[in-house]
């Protein structure tokens, strides 16, 4: 171990307190979609203290609107800015752009939370509260990162590129915003919750909502019906069996560990109108995984079709049929070569703070890496501190070691990529 | 046939304009629940041309919430009153209520109607719109046997108590309160929609919610998580057997052509937050059918045993139980004897209306005839000129004939039950 490497260490250790102060501070903001002003507000001070460049800006949906991978379900941004933060190279260097992002899914059923949902409360060794695995721990380990090399008196050659951004829980316009204008890198990490694995594949997924149409009757003589709950079974069965089809073709090695690795899941679902009627319209709401080696357009057209053949072969779908639409959010797939040279200097950092050889996987869901690597050409990958065990669930938690450790990792990818500037190679 | 069925025959078919033009007036009341008073004033504004003893009043909420058969989602009755008419007899014959509510069910997806849902349109010989069937159409047949026989001088011995009630759809709290104001007779009829049969057993009903829970997970690694919604199609599949089940026992031959003569629907669903995420709680909506053989506590029982079952055997419920609520509506088995006096009169006036036999069955369906046979102990007998094929459906009509078809068989059984009054025999 260099010098460096071991003050890094020594350095973050002696940081512990104060990442776990800034990341209760980050949970405790609810930013959802639509109210990341606050936490963002916190980053932007953060990025403030360590001297680097500042850029906030609310993206302009008007412009992304006209761009093909846009999917929000809003164009209006006021009050959802999106930061980027420059540690500005000597020159002669590898580019990073750090990505993560700032926004999280709603609470859900508070009844399930053991604390307050935003309660950013530290026990046993960990921090609790919504986002803080999915990824405000993500954005505390860029931030520690950043923070050891300044501290240290680090001079790299390359840019580092930190970005927080709004909406990637939505489809990722916010990183879309960032990359139209202008950030780019040779080299991009994420640090959403892979669990301290690496992902250099991404799956990418789509949004989709499926609207089954039935016919009322009264309840007492409901044979004169046809509910469309029980139509809906059969759009449901052939979901499962689709997601069954097109994850038997995963044969990627990276893929080998990840029961199910582009799944279909059902989120929501709602009918009916009257306890004692039948139901004459379900509509569900999911979401499509899509396989690091196809399109966003062949998943479409593949659950289209699925949706098409019970709208031919059954005798109700044929007059009524199925309505199948793509709304909301999309994130397509992302992939950078398992030998790609930012992958091994990741693995070596790796191997370094840990003593071990990391897991190369493949992601069971979608990033903001898609939209970097297919619209900004950037190969990205994906490493991050926290779990989807966790991710989207009541009692959300990131482990404050592996919150340390990802920092520290970081630190020393960021300084191997963009390497350190000889003495008087500066041109400040 | 006597001379004065003749004539009631020739007034009806005089009168079929003046039938359509009242029915299509009530119909363009939308007598949802809470919104019953603009409809009941027609009625009233009728009976008062009539020349009834008019008794108009609001349900005291308060009083009913104490009766164990009491199941409204409300207390507050204003502007929803009751209306009660009496055509007094002059003494020494049996007296009959006649007995329809002017509530009608929401009319569920508008764009499923070919014309406003309360049209009142004419076509074809019916009249359109929520309610036509279920059941102002058999308001209408009463009003206009009253009429006949005031119309052609026809005095009665016994007493004729024509109700309006509101709140049927709901659970019959309009009904009871008409039972607890004192209003008895020894017999009743209930024009809800039979399609010209007679019904003298109509199965009770129940309101149920079922909830089931699961646990959120990232929808992407959603084995992580557990669906709330695949759980509940093990509910719904116990519902179903529990359906076949409790269907097979039935061996009444008044239920003999009724594909499921007690139906368990469920009619509402929803479940899950967000696309993207596992859902951790659906809940289920639905109606049980209560056979008259059984009392509703021995149906609830034999549901509550049916969860209890999945609670016990499936491994995530027994940790996380479904929950079954008995809410909102219900409504009381009823059935009286095949022989009894009521029927045979019934069954003599449709034979010399229509010269054919009657079909004479069970309803798959609850009625206010529960609580006037259980708790006003009055023989009840249910026969009207809708369908359910189209009650409760999108473009919901009745056909004119049956209206006043239904409406000559209950003059002639009006003045068969109730007896003509020998000239001098009045009080009055």
């Amino acid at each position: 171990m260099k010098n460096y490497e071991k003050m890094i260490h020594e350095w973050l250790k002696s940081q512990q307190q104060n990442g776990v102060r800034l990341l209760t501070k980050l949970v405790q903001q609810a930013s959802t979609q639509g109210n990341e002003a606050k936490a963002q507000a916190i980053v932007i001070e953060k990025c403030r203290q360590l001297g680097l460049e500042i850029d906030i800006w609310e993206p302009d949906g008007e412009q992304l609107r006209e761009h093909p991978y846009f999917v929000s379900v809003r164009t209006d941004f006021s009050n959802s800015p999106n930061v980027v933060a420059i540690l500005r190279g000597m020159g002669g260097g590898r580019s990073l752009i750090l990505n993560s992002h700032i926004d999280v899914v709603p609470e859900g059923e508070v009844a399930q939370w053991e604390d307050e949902p935003y309660s950013g409360a530290v026990k046993e060794g960990k921090v609790y509260g919504r986002g803080a695995s999915d990824m405000k721990g993500g954005t505390v380990s860029f931030l520690l990162a950043l923070e050891a090399i300044r501290a240290l008196g680090i001079r790299l050659k390359g840019d580092v590129i930190f970005q927080s951004v709004v909406e990637e829980e939505s489809g990722g316009a916010g990183t879309l915003a960032a990359i139209l204008r202008g950030y780019k890198a040779d080299g991009a990490i994420i640090t959403e919750p892979t669990n301290m694995k690496l992902f250099p594949k991404q799956q990418g997924s789509l949004w989709f909502r499926i609207t089954v149409h039935g016919k009322s009757a009264h309840g007492g003589t409901r044979y004169e019906g046809v509910s469309a709950l029980e139509k809906a079974q059969i759009a449901l069965a052939e979901l499962q069996k689709l997601e069954l089809e097109r994850n038997a073709r995963i044969v990627d090695p990276l893929y080998q560990h990840i029961p199910i690795p582009i799944p279909i899941n059902v989120g929501k679902i709602e009918g009916g109108m009257w306890p004692s009627s039948v139901p004459d319209r379900v509509v569900i709401e999911g979401r499509m995984g899509v396989a690091t080696n196809e399109t966003v357009e062949m998943a479409k057209q593949e659950m289209e079709r699925c949706i098409s053949v019970i709208n031919e072969t059954d005798e109700w779908f044929q007059t009524h049929p199925v309505e199948l639409e793509w709304f909301g959010a999309q994130w397509l797939p992302s992939a950078i070569d398992e030998n790609h040279p930012l992958v091994a200097v990741l693995v070596d950092a790796y191997k370094c703070v840990k003593g071990e050889t990391p897991t190369v996987e493949a992601s069971p869901w979608g990033t903001d890496g898609g939209l970097l690597s297919q619209v900004g050409q950037i190969p990205t990958i994906v490493f991050g501190p926290g779990t989807t065990a966790v991710a989207h669930h009541p009692n959300e938690y990131i482990e404050i070691d592996n919150m340390l450790t990802a920092a520290n990792i970081l630190a020393l990818t960021i300084i191997h990529w963009c390497e350190i500037a000889e003495k008087g190679e500066s041109g400040a």
